[in-house]
Protein backbone atom coordinates (compact mmCIF):
# COMPACT_ATOMS: atom_id res chain seq x y z
CA UNK A 1 0.00 0.00 0.00
CA UNK A 2 1.16 3.79 -0.92
CA UNK A 3 1.92 5.65 1.95
CA UNK A 4 -0.80 8.24 1.99
CA UNK A 5 0.13 11.91 2.14
CA UNK A 6 0.07 14.15 5.42
CA UNK A 7 -3.33 16.16 5.55
CA UNK A 8 -2.63 20.06 6.79
CA UNK A 9 -5.68 21.73 8.59
CA UNK A 10 -5.66 25.36 8.90
CA UNK A 11 -8.56 25.62 11.71
CA UNK A 12 -10.21 27.25 14.35
CA UNK A 13 -12.58 29.63 12.32
CA UNK A 14 -14.64 27.85 14.30
CA UNK A 15 -12.91 25.03 15.75
CA UNK A 16 -16.17 22.89 16.10
CA UNK A 17 -15.89 23.33 11.85
CA UNK A 18 -12.53 21.74 11.88
CA UNK A 19 -13.69 19.31 14.36
CA UNK A 20 -16.65 18.56 11.72
CA UNK A 21 -14.04 18.38 8.64
CA UNK A 22 -11.35 16.37 10.55
CA UNK A 23 -14.78 13.56 11.72
CA UNK A 24 -15.41 13.86 7.83
CA UNK A 25 -12.05 13.23 6.32
CA UNK A 26 -11.75 10.26 9.16
CA UNK A 27 -15.41 8.77 7.88
CA UNK A 28 -14.25 8.88 4.19
CA UNK A 29 -11.25 6.22 4.95
CA UNK A 30 -12.04 2.78 4.71
CA UNK A 31 -9.84 1.48 7.02
CA UNK A 32 -9.64 -2.02 9.57
CA UNK A 33 -7.00 0.04 11.83
CA UNK A 34 -5.87 3.49 12.78
CA UNK A 35 -2.79 2.89 10.68
CA UNK A 36 -4.60 2.79 7.71
CA UNK A 37 -5.78 6.59 7.67
CA UNK A 38 -4.06 9.38 6.76
CA UNK A 39 -1.96 11.31 9.15
CA UNK A 40 -3.63 14.80 9.36
CA UNK A 41 -2.28 17.59 11.00
CA UNK A 42 -4.42 20.74 12.51
CA UNK A 43 -3.79 24.17 13.43
CA UNK A 44 -7.36 25.15 15.49
CA UNK A 45 -5.67 28.91 15.46
CA UNK A 46 -8.40 31.05 17.34
CA UNK A 47 -5.82 33.52 17.15
CA UNK A 48 -7.23 34.18 13.56
CA UNK A 49 -9.10 37.33 13.23
CA UNK A 50 -13.27 37.12 12.71
CA UNK A 51 -13.25 36.88 8.75
CA UNK A 52 -16.19 38.91 8.03
CA UNK A 53 -15.42 41.46 10.32
CA UNK A 54 -12.08 42.38 8.65
CA UNK A 55 -13.49 42.23 4.75
CA UNK A 56 -16.59 44.71 5.54
CA UNK A 57 -15.87 46.18 8.64
CA UNK A 58 -12.17 47.53 8.75
CA UNK A 59 -11.24 44.66 11.38
CA UNK A 60 -8.16 43.10 12.52
CA UNK A 61 -6.88 41.51 9.16
CA UNK A 62 -6.79 37.49 9.59
CA UNK A 63 -4.28 37.38 6.94
CA UNK A 64 -0.86 37.16 8.63
CA UNK A 65 -2.05 34.45 11.64
CA UNK A 66 -3.36 32.71 8.71
CA UNK A 67 0.14 32.48 6.85
CA UNK A 68 1.51 31.72 10.41
CA UNK A 69 -0.84 28.95 10.24
CA UNK A 70 -0.29 27.41 6.33
CA UNK A 71 3.70 27.29 7.38
CA UNK A 72 3.59 25.75 10.89
CA UNK A 73 1.68 23.05 9.03
CA UNK A 74 3.73 23.05 6.19
CA UNK A 75 6.95 22.66 8.54
CA UNK A 76 5.25 19.97 11.20
CA UNK A 77 4.97 18.16 7.75
CA UNK A 78 2.25 18.44 6.13
CA UNK A 79 2.06 18.06 2.02
CA UNK A 80 -0.96 19.20 1.26
CA UNK A 81 -3.24 22.38 2.69
CA UNK A 82 -7.11 22.56 3.13
CA UNK A 83 -8.81 25.64 5.02
CA UNK A 84 -12.09 24.73 6.47
CA UNK A 85 -13.48 28.23 6.67
CA UNK A 86 -15.58 29.70 3.05
CA UNK A 87 -14.83 33.15 3.96
CA UNK A 88 -10.95 33.10 4.94
CA UNK A 89 -10.58 31.51 1.18
CA UNK A 90 -11.50 35.23 0.43
CA UNK A 91 -7.20 35.47 1.56
CA UNK A 92 -6.19 31.75 -0.42
CA UNK A 93 -4.34 34.14 -3.01
CA UNK A 94 -2.00 35.51 -0.84
CA UNK A 95 -2.04 32.30 1.61
CA UNK A 96 -0.32 30.61 -1.35
CA UNK A 97 2.70 32.93 -1.60
CA UNK A 98 3.81 32.04 1.18
CA UNK A 99 3.84 28.21 0.82
CA UNK A 100 5.47 25.40 -1.30
CA UNK A 101 2.83 22.41 -1.27
CA UNK A 102 -0.70 22.63 -2.97
CA UNK A 103 -3.56 23.55 -1.29
CA UNK A 104 -7.32 22.51 -2.31
CA UNK A 105 -9.73 25.52 -2.64
CA UNK A 106 -12.73 24.77 -0.85
CA UNK A 107 -14.82 26.96 -2.33
CA UNK A 108 -13.54 25.66 -6.57
CA UNK A 109 -14.00 22.21 -5.18
CA UNK A 110 -17.91 23.06 -3.71
CA UNK A 111 -18.78 24.68 -7.06
CA UNK A 112 -17.64 21.67 -9.12
CA UNK A 113 -18.90 19.76 -7.04
CA UNK A 114 -22.42 21.20 -7.83
CA UNK A 115 -21.38 21.16 -11.69
CA UNK A 116 -20.94 17.27 -11.28
CA UNK A 117 -24.24 16.80 -9.38
CA UNK A 118 -25.78 18.58 -12.37
CA UNK A 119 -27.10 21.72 -10.54
CA UNK A 120 -27.10 24.77 -12.74
CA UNK A 121 -28.78 27.27 -10.20
CA UNK A 122 -28.08 26.79 -6.39
CA UNK A 123 -28.83 28.92 -3.02
CA UNK A 124 -25.66 29.85 -1.29
CA UNK A 125 -26.34 30.27 2.42
CA UNK A 126 -22.92 31.67 3.75
CA UNK A 127 -22.00 35.06 5.89
CA UNK A 128 -21.84 38.46 4.61
CA UNK A 129 -18.05 38.42 4.30
CA UNK A 130 -18.23 35.58 1.71
CA UNK A 131 -21.14 36.69 -0.22
CA UNK A 132 -20.09 40.44 -0.48
CA UNK A 133 -16.54 39.44 -1.13
CA UNK A 134 -18.11 37.51 -4.11
CA UNK A 135 -15.66 34.86 -3.65
CA UNK A 136 -18.25 32.07 -4.17
CA UNK A 137 -20.23 33.94 -7.03
CA UNK A 138 -16.36 33.74 -8.86
CA UNK A 139 -16.17 29.78 -7.93
CA UNK A 140 -19.91 28.81 -9.36
CA UNK A 141 -19.52 31.39 -12.76
CA UNK A 142 -16.15 29.18 -13.11
CA UNK A 143 -18.18 25.85 -13.16
CA UNK A 144 -21.41 27.68 -14.51
CA UNK A 145 -23.33 27.77 -11.88
CA UNK A 146 -25.62 30.21 -11.37
CA UNK A 147 -25.85 31.93 -7.39
CA UNK A 148 -29.38 33.14 -6.18
CA UNK A 149 -28.77 34.71 -2.46
CA UNK A 150 -31.44 35.12 0.24
CA UNK A 151 -33.22 38.53 0.62
CA UNK A 152 -31.16 41.47 3.45
CA UNK A 153 -34.03 39.93 5.97
CA UNK A 154 -32.58 36.70 5.45
CA UNK A 155 -29.29 37.26 5.63
CA UNK A 156 -29.07 38.59 8.80
CA UNK A 157 -31.13 35.96 10.29
CA UNK A 158 -28.78 33.59 8.91
CA UNK A 159 -25.74 35.27 10.31
CA UNK A 160 -27.64 35.59 13.79
CA UNK A 161 -27.60 31.56 13.68
CA UNK A 162 -23.95 31.77 12.84
CA UNK A 163 -22.77 34.09 15.18
CA UNK A 164 -25.27 33.97 18.57
CA UNK A 165 -26.23 29.98 17.69
CA UNK A 166 -23.28 27.70 16.00
CA UNK A 167 -19.88 29.84 16.95
CA UNK A 168 -21.86 30.77 20.52
CA UNK A 169 -21.98 26.97 21.20
CA UNK A 170 -26.04 27.18 21.69
CA UNK A 171 -27.78 23.68 21.63
CA UNK A 172 -31.09 25.15 20.19
CA UNK A 173 -31.50 27.94 18.16
CA UNK A 174 -35.20 28.86 16.63
CA UNK A 175 -35.13 27.87 13.11
CA UNK A 176 -38.37 30.06 11.52
CA UNK A 177 -36.83 32.07 9.77
CA UNK A 178 -33.83 30.39 8.23
CA UNK A 179 -36.28 27.67 6.99
CA UNK A 180 -38.35 30.27 5.54
CA UNK A 181 -35.56 32.14 3.23
CA UNK A 182 -34.40 28.51 1.89
CA UNK A 183 -38.29 28.22 0.77
CA UNK A 184 -38.13 31.63 -0.71
CA UNK A 185 -34.76 30.09 -2.57
CA UNK A 186 -36.39 27.02 -3.44
CA UNK A 187 -39.58 29.20 -4.66
CA UNK A 188 -36.99 31.22 -6.97
CA UNK A 189 -35.84 27.90 -9.05
CA UNK A 190 -32.51 26.89 -6.46
CA UNK A 191 -32.15 23.18 -7.49
CA UNK A 192 -29.99 23.01 -4.32
CA UNK A 193 -28.44 24.91 -1.23
CA UNK A 194 -25.01 25.08 -1.07
CA UNK A 195 -24.08 25.97 2.54
CA UNK A 196 -21.35 27.88 2.10
CA UNK A 197 -20.21 28.55 6.01
CA UNK A 198 -18.79 25.56 7.56
CA UNK A 199 -20.89 26.18 10.75
CA UNK A 200 -23.97 25.72 8.66
CA UNK A 201 -23.41 21.93 8.19
CA UNK A 202 -23.79 22.22 11.87
CA UNK A 203 -26.51 24.32 12.38
CA UNK A 204 -28.54 21.96 10.12
CA UNK A 205 -28.28 18.93 12.62
CA UNK A 206 -28.19 20.17 15.61
CA UNK A 207 -31.48 23.05 14.84
CA UNK A 208 -33.10 20.39 12.52
CA UNK A 209 -33.59 22.90 9.82
CA UNK A 210 -35.55 21.89 6.81
CA UNK A 211 -34.89 21.84 3.22
CA UNK A 212 -37.13 21.24 0.31
CA UNK A 213 -34.24 20.86 -2.08
CA UNK A 214 -30.80 18.81 -1.68
CA UNK A 215 -28.33 20.27 0.28
CA UNK A 216 -24.77 20.62 -0.84
CA UNK A 217 -21.97 20.84 2.22
CA UNK A 218 -18.48 21.89 1.01
CA UNK A 219 -16.93 20.20 4.25
CA UNK A 220 -18.10 17.17 2.48
CA UNK A 221 -16.70 18.44 -0.90
CA UNK A 222 -13.14 19.79 0.62
CA UNK A 223 -13.12 16.12 2.54
CA UNK A 224 -13.57 14.15 -0.26
CA UNK A 225 -11.15 15.95 -2.27
CA UNK A 226 -8.11 15.88 0.39
CA UNK A 227 -8.56 12.11 0.77
CA UNK A 228 -8.38 11.85 -3.30
CA UNK A 229 -5.53 13.54 -3.16
CA UNK A 230 -4.07 12.04 0.00
CA UNK A 231 -3.96 8.62 -1.44
CA UNK A 232 -2.88 9.97 -5.17
CA UNK A 233 -5.91 9.01 -6.42
CA UNK A 234 -6.65 13.50 -7.69
CA UNK A 235 -5.02 16.00 -8.32
CA UNK A 236 -5.90 19.81 -7.03
CA UNK A 237 -8.01 21.91 -9.36
CA UNK A 238 -5.89 24.34 -10.70
CA UNK A 239 -7.33 27.60 -9.38
CA UNK B 1 -8.67 38.27 29.50
CA UNK B 2 -5.47 36.11 29.66
CA UNK B 3 -4.48 34.33 26.75
CA UNK B 4 -4.78 31.16 26.75
CA UNK B 5 -2.02 28.45 26.34
CA UNK B 6 -1.71 26.29 23.35
CA UNK B 7 -2.94 22.70 24.11
CA UNK B 8 -0.90 19.96 21.92
CA UNK B 9 -2.72 17.05 21.04
CA UNK B 10 -0.42 13.25 19.87
CA UNK B 11 -3.11 12.05 18.25
CA UNK B 12 -4.00 9.17 16.16
CA UNK B 13 -5.06 6.55 18.15
CA UNK B 14 -7.36 6.06 16.53
CA UNK B 15 -8.24 9.30 14.66
CA UNK B 16 -11.79 9.41 16.20
CA UNK B 17 -11.09 9.42 19.57
CA UNK B 18 -8.72 12.21 18.63
CA UNK B 19 -11.46 14.26 17.04
CA UNK B 20 -13.73 13.40 20.41
CA UNK B 21 -11.16 14.44 22.70
CA UNK B 22 -10.74 17.69 20.52
CA UNK B 23 -14.35 17.98 20.68
CA UNK B 24 -14.84 17.80 24.52
CA UNK B 25 -11.92 20.39 24.71
CA UNK B 26 -14.37 22.50 22.70
CA UNK B 27 -17.64 21.99 24.24
CA UNK B 28 -15.65 22.92 27.66
CA UNK B 29 -15.29 26.52 26.49
CA UNK B 30 -17.96 28.85 27.18
CA UNK B 31 -16.90 31.79 24.89
CA UNK B 32 -19.53 33.88 22.11
CA UNK B 33 -16.72 33.55 19.40
CA UNK B 34 -13.69 31.54 18.06
CA UNK B 35 -11.55 33.63 19.06
CA UNK B 36 -12.06 32.85 23.23
CA UNK B 37 -11.57 29.29 22.54
CA UNK B 38 -7.45 28.11 23.24
CA UNK B 39 -5.22 27.48 19.95
CA UNK B 40 -5.12 23.79 19.82
CA UNK B 41 -2.67 21.68 17.45
CA UNK B 42 -3.21 18.33 16.41
CA UNK B 43 -0.84 15.51 15.73
CA UNK B 44 -3.09 12.98 14.14
CA UNK B 45 -0.32 10.62 13.69
CA UNK B 46 -1.29 7.12 12.13
CA UNK B 47 2.60 6.49 11.66
CA UNK B 48 2.34 5.21 15.18
CA UNK B 49 2.25 1.62 15.29
CA UNK B 50 -0.03 -0.49 17.54
CA UNK B 51 0.71 0.01 21.27
CA UNK B 52 -1.16 -3.38 22.61
CA UNK B 53 0.66 -5.38 19.66
CA UNK B 54 4.14 -3.85 20.65
CA UNK B 55 3.60 -3.67 24.23
CA UNK B 56 2.47 -8.05 24.62
CA UNK B 57 3.31 -9.50 21.16
CA UNK B 58 6.63 -7.68 20.42
CA UNK B 59 5.45 -5.45 17.90
CA UNK B 60 7.32 -2.45 16.14
CA UNK B 61 8.25 -0.17 18.67
CA UNK B 62 5.87 3.24 18.79
CA UNK B 63 8.55 5.25 20.61
CA UNK B 64 9.93 6.99 17.75
CA UNK B 65 6.40 8.17 16.22
CA UNK B 66 5.32 8.69 19.69
CA UNK B 67 8.76 11.30 20.58
CA UNK B 68 7.97 12.64 16.50
CA UNK B 69 4.66 13.73 17.39
CA UNK B 70 5.52 15.48 20.85
CA UNK B 71 8.38 17.16 19.20
CA UNK B 72 6.60 18.39 16.40
CA UNK B 73 3.67 20.09 18.51
CA UNK B 74 6.25 21.79 20.66
CA UNK B 75 8.00 22.97 18.11
CA UNK B 76 5.06 24.26 16.11
CA UNK B 77 3.71 26.25 19.82
CA UNK B 78 2.29 23.57 21.85
CA UNK B 79 2.80 24.97 25.38
CA UNK B 80 0.80 21.65 26.95
CA UNK B 81 0.52 18.34 25.78
CA UNK B 82 -2.27 15.46 25.91
CA UNK B 83 -2.09 12.46 24.40
CA UNK B 84 -5.52 10.82 23.48
CA UNK B 85 -4.58 7.24 23.84
CA UNK B 86 -4.56 5.26 26.91
CA UNK B 87 -2.53 2.47 26.63
CA UNK B 88 0.07 4.95 25.21
CA UNK B 89 0.72 6.13 28.37
CA UNK B 90 3.21 2.87 28.90
CA UNK B 91 5.63 5.37 27.08
CA UNK B 92 5.01 8.71 28.82
CA UNK B 93 7.66 8.66 31.29
CA UNK B 94 10.11 7.93 27.80
CA UNK B 95 8.16 10.65 26.02
CA UNK B 96 8.57 12.90 28.57
CA UNK B 97 12.65 13.12 28.19
CA UNK B 98 12.15 14.67 24.94
CA UNK B 99 10.22 17.39 25.54
CA UNK B 100 10.85 20.38 27.51
CA UNK B 101 6.97 21.58 27.91
CA UNK B 102 4.31 20.16 30.42
CA UNK B 103 2.29 16.77 29.55
CA UNK B 104 -0.57 15.65 31.10
CA UNK B 105 -1.47 12.43 32.17
CA UNK B 106 -4.81 10.88 31.25
CA UNK B 107 -4.45 7.95 33.46
CA UNK B 108 -3.63 10.08 36.77
CA UNK B 109 -6.07 12.74 35.79
CA UNK B 110 -8.67 9.80 35.55
CA UNK B 111 -8.16 8.30 38.53
CA UNK B 112 -7.93 11.43 40.72
CA UNK B 113 -11.14 12.14 38.90
CA UNK B 114 -12.57 8.71 40.13
CA UNK B 115 -11.80 9.49 43.77
CA UNK B 116 -12.83 13.20 43.51
CA UNK B 117 -16.05 11.69 42.71
CA UNK B 118 -15.98 9.82 45.91
CA UNK B 119 -15.82 5.76 44.02
CA UNK B 120 -12.86 3.28 45.75
CA UNK B 121 -13.99 -0.21 43.50
CA UNK B 122 -14.11 0.73 39.87
CA UNK B 123 -14.20 -1.77 37.02
CA UNK B 124 -11.58 -0.75 34.32
CA UNK B 125 -11.97 -1.47 30.44
CA UNK B 126 -9.11 -1.52 28.66
CA UNK B 127 -7.13 -2.70 25.79
CA UNK B 128 -5.39 -5.94 26.51
CA UNK B 129 -2.09 -3.80 26.77
CA UNK B 130 -3.19 -1.24 28.80
CA UNK B 131 -4.38 -3.80 31.56
CA UNK B 132 -1.49 -5.94 31.52
CA UNK B 133 0.99 -3.46 31.44
CA UNK B 134 -0.45 -2.32 34.93
CA UNK B 135 -0.83 1.87 34.20
CA UNK B 136 -4.17 1.88 35.10
CA UNK B 137 -3.66 -0.18 38.14
CA UNK B 138 -0.41 1.99 39.23
CA UNK B 139 -2.67 5.22 39.10
CA UNK B 140 -5.67 4.04 40.93
CA UNK B 141 -3.37 2.89 43.69
CA UNK B 142 -1.69 6.33 43.60
CA UNK B 143 -5.28 7.76 44.67
CA UNK B 144 -6.90 4.93 46.72
CA UNK B 145 -8.95 3.25 44.31
CA UNK B 146 -8.94 -0.34 43.40
CA UNK B 147 -9.55 -2.01 40.21
CA UNK B 148 -11.49 -4.32 39.28
CA UNK B 149 -11.14 -6.19 35.77
CA UNK B 150 -13.51 -8.41 33.33
CA UNK B 151 -12.39 -12.22 33.32
CA UNK B 152 -10.77 -13.76 30.11
CA UNK B 153 -13.61 -14.05 28.29
CA UNK B 154 -15.07 -10.45 29.48
CA UNK B 155 -11.60 -9.31 28.07
CA UNK B 156 -11.36 -10.92 24.73
CA UNK B 157 -14.88 -9.43 23.57
CA UNK B 158 -13.83 -6.10 24.63
CA UNK B 159 -10.97 -6.17 22.64
CA UNK B 160 -12.88 -7.28 19.52
CA UNK B 161 -15.66 -4.60 19.77
CA UNK B 162 -12.40 -1.74 20.00
CA UNK B 163 -10.72 -3.42 16.92
CA UNK B 164 -12.91 -4.80 15.20
CA UNK B 165 -16.11 -2.27 15.65
CA UNK B 166 -14.59 1.12 16.84
CA UNK B 167 -11.58 1.08 15.07
CA UNK B 168 -12.82 -0.80 11.86
CA UNK B 169 -15.37 2.09 11.57
CA UNK B 170 -18.09 -0.11 11.63
CA UNK B 171 -21.60 1.49 12.80
CA UNK B 172 -22.97 -1.14 14.54
CA UNK B 173 -21.81 -3.94 16.74
CA UNK B 174 -23.72 -6.30 18.90
CA UNK B 175 -23.77 -4.80 22.71
CA UNK B 176 -24.79 -9.08 24.91
CA UNK B 177 -21.13 -9.80 25.39
CA UNK B 178 -19.83 -6.42 26.77
CA UNK B 179 -23.37 -5.85 28.88
CA UNK B 180 -22.78 -8.74 30.29
CA UNK B 181 -19.09 -8.71 31.60
CA UNK B 182 -20.47 -4.68 32.89
CA UNK B 183 -23.37 -6.67 35.09
CA UNK B 184 -20.48 -8.85 36.18
CA UNK B 185 -18.37 -6.28 37.50
CA UNK B 186 -21.55 -3.96 38.77
CA UNK B 187 -22.14 -7.53 40.83
CA UNK B 188 -18.50 -7.80 42.00
CA UNK B 189 -18.99 -4.69 44.14
CA UNK B 190 -17.55 -1.97 41.06
CA UNK B 191 -18.79 1.33 42.12
CA UNK B 192 -18.04 3.30 38.63
CA UNK B 193 -17.07 1.72 35.17
CA UNK B 194 -13.61 3.90 33.83
CA UNK B 195 -13.89 3.36 30.12
CA UNK B 196 -10.67 3.28 29.45
CA UNK B 197 -9.59 3.11 26.23
CA UNK B 198 -10.61 6.16 24.20
CA UNK B 199 -12.48 4.07 21.68
CA UNK B 200 -14.90 3.12 24.43
CA UNK B 201 -16.87 6.50 24.74
CA UNK B 202 -17.42 6.21 20.81
CA UNK B 203 -18.66 2.59 21.58
CA UNK B 204 -21.12 2.68 24.16
CA UNK B 205 -22.86 6.16 22.30
CA UNK B 206 -22.62 4.30 19.22
CA UNK B 207 -23.84 0.73 19.90
CA UNK B 208 -25.53 1.38 22.90
CA UNK B 209 -23.97 -0.54 25.68
CA UNK B 210 -25.55 -0.14 29.29
CA UNK B 211 -24.29 0.48 32.51
CA UNK B 212 -26.21 0.03 35.56
CA UNK B 213 -23.10 1.66 37.27
CA UNK B 214 -21.62 5.29 36.93
CA UNK B 215 -19.18 5.85 33.75
CA UNK B 216 -16.30 7.24 33.99
CA UNK B 217 -14.62 8.86 30.36
CA UNK B 218 -10.78 9.57 30.76
CA UNK B 219 -11.33 11.59 27.45
CA UNK B 220 -13.37 14.24 29.62
CA UNK B 221 -11.19 14.42 32.72
CA UNK B 222 -8.41 14.82 30.24
CA UNK B 223 -10.03 17.79 28.74
CA UNK B 224 -11.37 18.78 31.79
CA UNK B 225 -7.84 19.52 33.10
CA UNK B 226 -6.12 20.15 29.69
CA UNK B 227 -8.36 23.30 29.73
CA UNK B 228 -8.20 24.49 33.22
CA UNK B 229 -4.20 24.41 32.40
CA UNK B 230 -4.71 26.28 29.73
CA UNK B 231 -6.90 29.07 31.37
CA UNK B 232 -4.25 29.34 34.08
CA UNK B 233 -6.68 27.39 36.36
CA UNK B 234 -4.31 24.61 37.75
CA UNK B 235 -0.77 23.13 37.63
CA UNK B 236 -0.52 19.63 35.84
CA UNK B 237 -0.55 16.62 38.44
CA UNK B 238 3.24 15.69 39.80
CA UNK B 239 3.78 12.26 38.04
Amino acid sequence: MQKKKTIGIIGGMGPMATADLFQKIIALIDSPDDQGHPRVLIDSNTAIPDRTAAILHGGPDPLPELIRSAQTLEQAGAQVLVMGCNTAHYYYPQICRHITIPFLHMLEESAKAARDSGFRKVGVLATDGTVRSGVYTQALERWGVTQLLPDEAGQAALMEMIYQGVKAGRAVWPAEAVNSLISELADQGAQALLLGCTELPIAFDRYHLASQIPLLDPTWALARSAVRFSCGEADPLEV
